[in-house]
């Protein structure tokens, strides 16, 4: 269905929030098995949600045995080879901002397809990229770190957003999804290199 | 389907949830996002539970645009005016233990109507009025409050129950309706006055 | 559909699930009907989260009035016995150890109905028989015990693994079944009696 580069995109994204994943666990000292839960479950929560919601089941990821495999392989090399990948944290976070934006669009589509309103179709792109994290620290017993710090999710919003007018625009599809995940990666580079965060606002 | 009153009885129980959930999120000092995401949970956590259960998909919010209106504006109303709206402690306690009557009803009539026995439309009533509140308790990293300290699930279970028996009476449907929210309601009322709580079996 | 002693070992299996939440539950000092909840999240959440991935709503809890039953007179009877029932530590092992086994089977089965690949029946077996703790640590506030300690959900990977090859032979499906079950106690008894764990892997 879609071209090359995106299924690239797709695996490369997966790699980053597998791995991202196993790292998380690994801090908090999981056991192998755990490791590995904690590796499906960030990549793939975001879009079983999703899925859920909408009632798209039996959910994807059962039909989808390669990311699955490149799910399984990402923490097993994390588990390897932990303290040196985190050498190349640049090149995780590039392709975690990546796979972000993809995960939005697919959200997003699948939100369209299903005739919502575009508000949900955000929300819903935005699920698909965000939900995996949420869970993870759930799971970890953590308040998500999305919720606290740095424009994560935003920037989804942001990108899903440009990208609703993208596509109801007469710009082929293909010039549209990467306009938005390359708008997304940017609000991302940007969010992290000036250190935006959202205002909190507590309670006096 | 409702006349007005329930609608209106939907509307400040919503904006109750929706409020308590970010009252709840701006303690733990959530940013803006986070905020929004656990005044939503909060909301409409329960009838996602529930429309999951039972294969109610897309589950219902997906479809109900003014609800999500009515949660956005709540939280937003709550980050801007957080200190002074405490003060409407009372208001917001009514409100709660209205829709709490309300959602109960919901969550039941669902049950009924796809033939479910008594006791699971029950319980389907009290997950839809009560689970929104353990989402945001588990998302805010807490041990969710309604396992621990008033009757607040009580209250569901006993509203539910009556309303069971009335529904199979020749009453009028918006009658009964009205009888099991006061019930809730009432119950409610009395355990927070009381301080009535359930007991805890503890491990000698 | 299945003969007498897998009934049987349905039902203690549920009991032991069961007995282990109110347990949790009552650790945390959680009220009566925190209690209950928690009991019926940690035997009927495993099967709960497959169903709903598999798409198999409404999910089989709802209409399994029996097997509520047993969950709900099991919490009562934990919190009204509970300091005599932990004299029964071994017992209840044996039976957790034997609805492992079941609950895993039970997963497996769904899974090759709908058609999935070996390795998702694996997976979801494993997760029919484990989820409902993972579940129950995560509404206590605690980082799932299976993630970190002793060798469990393994023991369901291996056992649903031996059980894909006999599945395909032309064994008779009770007699696998037995074996597989076999299978899943021998290595919760060789795991837990040699204290064996699976290895973590920390980040220096």
């Amino acid at each position: 269905m879609y071209p090359g580069f995106l299924h690239l995109i797709d695996i490369l994204g997966s790699f980053a929030f597998a791995v991202s994943g196993a790292f998380s666990a690994m801090q908090r000292k999981l056991d192998l098995f755990g490791t590995l839960i904690i590796s499906f479950v960030t990549a793939i929560g975001g879009g079983t949600v999703r899925d859920l919601l909408v009632g798209n089941v039996p959910v994807s990821w059962l039909h989808n045995g390669n990311t699955l495999l490149v799910i399984f392989f990402s923490a097993i090399i994390t588990m390897l080879f932990g303290s040196k990948l985190r050498q190349f944290n640049t090149a995780l976070f590039v392709f975690d901002a990546l796979g972000l934006g993809l995960f939005t669009i697919v959200g997003f589509e699948i939100g369209m397809q299903k005739g919502f309103s575009p508000a949900i179709c955000i929300a819903l792109g935005t699920i698909s990229a965000c939900f995996g994290g949420v869970l993870r620290d759930v799971l970890l017993n953590k308040v998500p770190l999305i919720f606290q710090k740095e424009i994560y999710a935003l920037a989804c919003v942001g990108g899903a957003t440009i990208y609703y007018f993208l596509y109801r625009s007469a710009l082929h599809g293909d010039l549209s999804r990467v306009i938005c995940i390359l708008l997304i990666f940017a609000i991302r580079i940007i969010a992290v290199r000036f250190k935006l965060s959202l205002p909190r606002v507590y309670l006096k």
